[in-house]
């Protein structure tokens, strides 16, 4: 090694050793007859001191030094004068005796400093120098100790680890595959995959039974701001499992990342929430339960009063926010801004002010007298000084905009600390959405998903209110991991996709080694695959899942740094028998 | 959980005890008023018995339970009478109280047995039951351990694994691109990954010092037997290092996999081997160097002697096989036509045998004499019982036959243990090979590879000769690894770019990020990458890759199980503007 320690080992132990580091200029300082350097590595920072009077042509060379070069030095680690508390290596500095530089830099096109200058457009063009920055090393080397504890637990608990394949089948089913042509076969395809969901299935059929994979998965979508179209994701199978083995085992991965990562010992149970519960309480079924501020249904309070906006409805609720019998008209309109925007979609906002003298003021006074108002408030346990806010309209579409609407409170109010984490399961979903488009059931979860056995009698008489054996994970209203029991019977299989509207053929062509498969032998089976992307960043605290992808893609899908996708040569083409049309 | 423990748990010491087991029907045997089940799953079997005396309601049904049926068992461990000391388990025996039949399964298309009746398509096109069979479980669990011995090393030296792109931009150096369409930019392409080896670099240019990943990689080529379109690598990359730091940390990752792997302390040094030897004495860069029976150059000896078959050729070599002396004539016209074959490229050999009477008899008796073959034997180290078996031609041709006919001996012999192990790091590659056919010179590791520095002035006079900082990991004939000390310098690099002919805008063009990213401070570094799936078959003792990857492709890039590739929909190629010609 051309180091003999790096820039974050040196401790005051360490006084008049002769040591070699290596690493960039982080910033030169001249004071008079002196010149410190930082030189920083991935480890740390430590000051290099040169002495002008003792060495005057060292000294000189050190000042021709600039930000960003990469130097190796040589010298005595010398106790400091003036030491700084802040980094570890703050009690020693090096007295360099000798130092070569290894490379020069240019002046780079943002600063690298805990906070940069640097644009995103900028930032991810140089992403290798955005990579040298505190907080973006700090995510990525986040992201290897989250992966290397994921294996370790599920290491001990004796799960194996199975890559499956990247160049498989496309199927139409779900989101837009990425697909890669075949040059041996004119005209055929492989597709990357979106989950490794039907080999991991096939691999409890093989006797694999505890399976995981942190695996790269592919989704050929319209890009949002948390999108990438590749991601990783933390895949586990069972088999000879039902829904309490699963959510344990996986319960014990939270924990211990919990532990290991974010030093928190979570002992208590993970909360279960039934999907409708939550709907009804939250919202969502991504519930942020750091805060209550629970949504309260008020429809048989409020509606049939004469008050046409709700008399019209299907569903009235409204939330509690403490505090806010004191926002000003100025707010109040903000808020029903909020809500009237196209992504939130309510009509309006109607509050009830519980001031602290006792009195009550609503925007619907005219409509509702104090006993009436009186009623709402002890639905949704007002008390004096807090606001009710109430939206009216479609039951679906409002508890959604309630759902949002409660997480605006909940920010502006300081409620949701980065640092405190509420997960909780979600459980028994619909199996099945009825989707009026195309006049058929789409699988909510995915088509290999399994009913709760109590429901069985459903498929022939109300299909729609079959409830799934499935189950998310949610943190802090972030949806970490989903999964179900799935189907392992071949009829039971076949039933499911005729429901979904798949004729044999299609379920054949598309799934037939899955249902060959079922006929030696499946063992029941179950598992779940995680978000790796997101799991990081919510641990990381901060928002944006680009943070904690060394290289990503930005939101129109493209790598600005290496500029691709990008177009081919005409002999790649011809190769792959391919013609681009209407470009 | 559905069972209380494993199929491969129970012993003697639970006597006694009531257990639930699940698993796959191995074999069913009824002896007159018992029936015998083996119960198969991950970890082992046990058997389980039924009573007819006892319990002749269940015992009937038992009979009805055929091969690969999954059942549920529950009952009491006993000791055996008739122990079966074969089996972890065999001391024990499960009379059973009462089972169930999770799933059914039909008569498998073959059979599920440590060897089995089913051809590799059929296996292939069932891979999934493939996987129950003993031998191919345990190379996937092997697979797996090595994976994790992988990491722990690694980890233990600070090494971070940092996902690199999958989507990244298809180059034409090297070997084909796998390519993907964007269907939001119309006529640009992704490729996939041959190697992450620019990722690598930038992320040593980073600051990240220590980098690895267990990654994909891909290569459209025409496939052969022991090729895959997507393989693993394990990938590295290290800062502020020469070549011995390199050797050094990954000699002891091998070490480290030999001791946890297969139980063998690695205590010596690997012999370090330059090109140029490895090419005279073993007649390849990849030597197999479980034996000995090295290449001997005798051109000087045999040349110019009047036999005009020798007379007219570059090279005359030989090897000297122990106790060949009494090969027959129709062994030694076997051994001609083996080195005539066409992959092999001889056109003739030559022997002499030196009998065990002291006489010498050769096929080129009327052209040397005894006087001159006994040189031959002094320079080949023959004693009497060998034979010499001589080769000529075109050097390169010849020494590549006489690798070949090394080891066809080497292996007729028995001198290739598959648990012997012969570790060696070929070192001093040359950088570049010139070609004939585009009438210039191709990097002979990669264009980033760096040159021995004392090779520097060769750049301007005579560049074929240039020995490149490189070096690989051979074991046992097999090239596990390879790597190199990198080119950091912008100006070095763009010199290299121009040697291997590429026009500074081809270099710009392809490389850009990377020479841009070399002005900003980029450290001496440099890496290396094995080819895991390689080593996981050698470490396994079979030879074709394919028994250690769960789902394979076969050798036309097909994997006949999902039945890809396949066609796709007309929209989705309107969705990516392509259309397929010259179908």
């Amino acid at each position: 090694m051309l180091r003999t320690h790096t820039c974050g080992e040196l401790r005051l132990s360490k006084n008049g050793k002769k040591v070699t580091l290596c690493g960039w200029v982080q910033k030169s300082r001249d004071l008079g007859g002196m010149t410190f350097i930082d030189i920083r590595d991935r480890y740390g920072i430590t000051q290099l001191v040169f002495n002008m009077e003792t060495n005057a042509g060292l000294c000189s060379n050190a000042r021709k030094i600039g930000r960003e070069f990469v130097i190796c030095a040589t010298g005595i680690v010398k106790e400091r004068s003036n030491k700084n508390f802040n980094i570890p290596t703050g009690e020693i500095e090096i007295v360099v005796q000798e130092f070569k530089v290894l490379n020069k830099s240019e002046v780079p096109p943002f600063t690298i400093e805990e906070e940069t200058d640097g644009g995103e457009e900028l930032r991810m063009k140089y992403r290798y120098l955005d990579l040298r920055r505190n907080p973006v090393k700090k995510n990525i080397i986040l992201r290897y100790e989250m992966a290397r504890e994921v294996r370790k637990y599920l290491d001990l608990k004796e799960f194996i680890e199975i890559e499956t394949p990247v160049l498989i089948k496309s199927t139409p089913e779900g989101a837009r595959d990425f697909v890669v042509p075949s040059r041996l076969k004119a005209g055929e395809f492989y597709a990357l995959p979106q989950s490794p969901q039907t080999f991991k299935q096939l691999l409890m059929i093989s006797g694999f039974d505890k399976y995981f994979q942190l695996v790269k998965c592919f989704r050929d979508e319209d890009f949002r701001a948390d999108r990438q179209p590749e991601f990783t994701q933390i895949d586990c199978e069972m088999s000879f499992v039902e829904r309490d083995d699963i959510l344990e085992t996986f319960e014990g991965l939270a924990k211990h990342l919990f532990k290991k990562i974010r030093d928190f010992d979570y002992k208590d149970a993970f909360p279960r929430l039934p999907y409708n519960e939550a709907l009804e309480k939250y919202g969502t079924d991504k519930p942020d339960t750091r805060f209550e501020m629970l949504i309260q249904d008020i429809t048989e309070l409020a509606k049939g009063k004469g008050f046409k906006v709700f008399d019209s409805v299907e569903y009235i609720g409204g939330i509690c926010v403490k505090g806010g019998a004191e926002y000003s008209r100025k707010k109040l309109d903000a808020l029903t801004d909020f809500v009237r925007k196209p992504q939130i979609g309510a009509t309006g906002l109607v509050y009830v002010k519980l001031n602290n003298d006792g009195t009550v003021k609503s925007s619907v006074d005219k409509f509702f007298n104090r006993e009436e108002l009186d009623k709402w408030t002890g639905n949704m346990e007002g008390e004096n000084g807090d606001i009710l806010l109430v939206l009216a309209g479609d039951r679906k579409k409002t508890l959604y905009a309630l759902s949002k609407l409660r997480l605006e409170m909940g920010k502006q109010l300081g409620l949701m600390d980065k640092n405190t984490f509420t997960p909780l399961w979600v459980v028994d979903f619909p199996l099945l959405e009825w989707d009026d488009e195309s006049q058929r059931y789409h699988a909510m979860h995915h088509p290999f998903t399994s009913a709760i056995k109590d429901d069985f009698h459903l498929f022939k008489t109300d299909p729609g209110k079959i409830r799934a054996n499935a189950y998310d994970l949610v943190i802090n209203g972030v949806e970490i991991g989903g999964g179900s029991i799935r189907i392992h019977d071949k009829q039971k299989q076949a039933e499911m996709f005729r429901l979904l509207g798949f004729s044999p053929e299609e379920a054949e062509n598309q799934f037939g080694f899955l249902m060959n498969a079922f006929k030696y032998g499946a063992p029941p089976h179950g598992g779940i695959a995680f978000g790796f992307d997101r799991w990081v960043t919510l641990f990381g605290g901060t928002d944006s899942i680009r943070d904690y992808i060394a290289f990503p893609k930005n939101t129109a899908g493209r790598d600005v740094m290496i500029d691709t996708p990008s177009v081919l040569s005409d002999e790649q083409l011809r190769e792959l028998s391919l013609k681009v049309v209407n470009k």
